[in-house]
């Protein structure tokens, strides 16, 4: 079995991943939104903002990390975002089928389950 | 003429220095939480979160800089957020009528009509 790093990306593979990893990247990127308008409706305190600073500091150092398009990396990248429910497995469809179970089989293994 | 840094306070003066020192403060809070909705406006960009980060970060390093509440330094801080709009002449009542003119006179000079 080939190493993850070393599988074969076609045209068409690249271009469902792309769409898959931007919409999964926009999904959580709306959420730490949500979160931070809820932090706002907090304007009692002056250093709320402060607060806001120091979640979005560490969410974009989060996000910076796990959203690496590097072909060598991405079926855990993958993995990863299918476990953590920023990604569907509909959005996985036009992945080979060896792709797609790879990256069920590492969400299953970050959710305890393999 | 003391030089501001030799300045005695008392500690009526200390008191009402401290309250318009956090008035100002609160205030400037307010007008970047203000800002921070408006930006939060514009969600259809995902990034969006992110330059409220590079904002919030600019604006944290600025007004650490600037609400130093040192009393050798007082005297220009409050000089400086008279000219900017954040104190109001009304806020320094309390003050002794030396350092509200020297106060005054920082101010005038920052805005360049000193």
């Amino acid at each position: 079995m080939l190493a993850f790093r070393d599988l074969k990306w076609s045209s068409s593979e690249k271009k469902a991943a792309r769409k898959a990893f931007e919409s999964a990247y926009a999904r959580e990127c709306r959420a730490i939104a949500s979160k931070l308008k809820e932090m706002m409706r907090d304007d009692s305190d002056p250093r709320t903002i402060w607060h806001i600073h120091d979640y979005l500091s560490e969410q974009r150092r989060d996000t910076d990390l796990k959203y690496d398009y590097r072909y060598s990396v991405l079926i855990e990248v993958f993995g990863q975002l299918l476990n953590e429910g920023w990604l569907t497995e509909a959005e996985l469809n036009g992945l080979g089928p060896d792709k797609i179970a790879k990256i069920k089989h590492l969400a299953d293994f970050f959710a305890g389950r393999a």
